[in-house]
């Protein structure tokens, strides 16, 4: 996602600036971008919840010999991200320093936000969309033809209403109500996103006592969307936004829920809590401006078992698993939990 | 305590000017300011755990009657805490509206911070001393013919240098370490505090899983001085202060020792959660510069269970427990844990 420069407008409400390159990438090639193995090049941060929505689908479905992936690192400048964490400071396969190049190649002068995740033509190295969540639906329903063996269905037809709905809630209340906490310009607005973050926890925790999964009995399109929330409460969310009433650890059920998709194959595995907490305590300055990270919090409760499988389900449906992690993309061993 | 200005210095650690006015009231006078029932003038705020140490001991050995108390409002300017809760914005007995008025009329063009607790000779205005430390032992010891019938010994004889030796590694990891902390200048500083602090607490934890207090088996100065620090701890200190490896009521048996002494009369019943967050969150504009105040942690907490009367403990020894607050000296009920 965006975040770059200043977050807080003093005496505002937190908006996030919604307006992204809605180009898709189609079985069809309707918007001139059709689906082909080996051409696109998804470029994430592991910081960023958006752009690990992204992550985890693509390895879920095991898209990674189709569809490369750059990794920029998680603290950037006003401007852009960079890929400061590849060699020379270049990503190998775009052969640019800053993501903003690609976002000029496509757009020159392009004056919103150079954000994460996007994903990049590479013929002429430029980005075709950043559009986060039309880009999750496009890889779970017009990539079918490419994913892996048993591959689970991650937007289920007959769900989909569901899936939706429940995904638009926890949008506005969780994904972007913590950000609305955590940029608030004024005491009003964070207590009115505190309200309606924690009233809407309070209802995932209710739902989530009875039943494993958030929409039917799988894993599906709304789990990874709250999951990366999930998964940056307690490191950043709890204590850098405000979103303190409990920690998520304190929250049974939702708490077994988080842990028991951390300890499911293509989601733990994406996880640097390094990157997570480096990024949000260097790069907004404007709420903490001294860039310190804090040492907390203890993350070996994510290893714990979890207990949900009291609950039934099955987390991938007809299909399985994915396998070891590609190498190259491992999370490095000291950023892990535990 | 002090807290002027600005509190974090770049690249430095954060030291605490411990340059206070050390002029004693004793029985003997022997510094020109004698015990005398009524002429002096306590000046607090129940933000300030250095001053609600102050707070908690003149109640347990109920000195109401005999030195009473003026509460500055919990935020206060680069200058001076300030009597804005008082009518009219000025303290009832001592007639100024800011407390550094005291200070000047004690020491002219006085540089030093306008710290609390101070106790003021009502018959000049002048601040006699603000040195915390010897303040609290001062009155446990210097005015023991004025304390009320029953009124605990809370630094006895026997005890002292045990006392004092507890008390000093815990004002250097905890009391003063929460701050090492929050105002590190530089990431390093903040690590080394962070360490030292939650290795304390783990000693702590491991010293109070067996006994009910953390010297002999009553209510001493040490208990006084951890518990200001601890009360602070979840709602400031985790997240304001970066000491998040977990929450106070994360740690067994120093969240039940915490709310033992809450539950004890002269303990939670001074405790104001609203100053203290306004406090920490308001001022502190370098550190939080939006000063939006986080509407946690949820403190229904507090009130629930200890269980600690299994481990013995005498909490009064042969004494009694205070009975209800001073009229007018009740903290607002929303102010309240619970």
């Amino acid at each position: 996602m965006a975040e770059q420069g200043s977050y807080v407008t003093p005496g505002t409400e937190y908006t996030r600036d919604q307006r992204y390159i809605a180009t898709r990438i189609t079985r069809d090639g309707r918007d001139g971008y059709a689906v082909e193995p080996g051409r696109y090049r998804l470029v994430v941060s592991r910081a960023c919840p958006w752009a690990s929505r992204a992550v985890v689908v693509r390895r879920l479905l095991g898209l990674e010999q189709v569809l490369s992936m750059g990794i920029a690192g998680p603290t950037h400048d006003a401007r852009s991200w960079t890929f400061d964490l590849d060699p020379g400071g270049v990503d190998p396969v775009l052969g640019i320093e800053r993501l903003q190049d690609a976002y000029f190649t496509r757009i020159p002068g392009y004056d919103k936000g150079i954000t994460v995740p996007a994903i990049v033509d590479t013929r002429d190295g430029a980005v075709v969309t950043n559009d986060f969540a039309q880009m999750t639906l496009d890889l779970e329903t017009e990539w079918t033809e490419h994913v892996r063996e048993g591959a689970p269905d991650l937007y289920p037809e007959p769900l989909r209403a569901e899936i939706d709905e429940v995904a638009s809630l926890v949008f506005r209340d969780v994904n972007n109500g913590v950000y609305r906490a955590g940029f608030a310009g004024s005491q009003e607005s964070y207590e009115r996103a505190y309200r309606r973050l924690f009233d809407r926890l309070d209802w995932l925790e209710e739902r989530l006592s009875g039943q494993r999964y958030l929409v039917g009995d799988t894993i599906t399109e709304a789990d990874v969307r709250l999951f990366t929330t999930l998964v940056r409460f307690d490191p950043v969310y709890h204590g850098h936004f405000k979103c303190n009433r409990n920690k998520l650890d304190e929250m049974p059920a939702l708490w077994a829920y988080a842990r028991d998709l951390f300890q499911t194959p293509g989601f733990g595995d994406t996880v640097d809590f390094v990157h997570i907490k480096q990024h949000y305590y260097c790069v907004h300055r404007d709420i903490n401006p001294t860039g310190i990270v804090p040492l907390g919090p203890d993350l070996s409760g994510w290893l714990t078992p979890h207990g949900r499988e009291s609950l039934g389900g099955r987390p991938f449906g007809d299909g399985t698993p994915p396998g070891p992690v590609a190498p190259g993309e491992e999370v490095p061993e000291g950023h892990r939990a535990g």
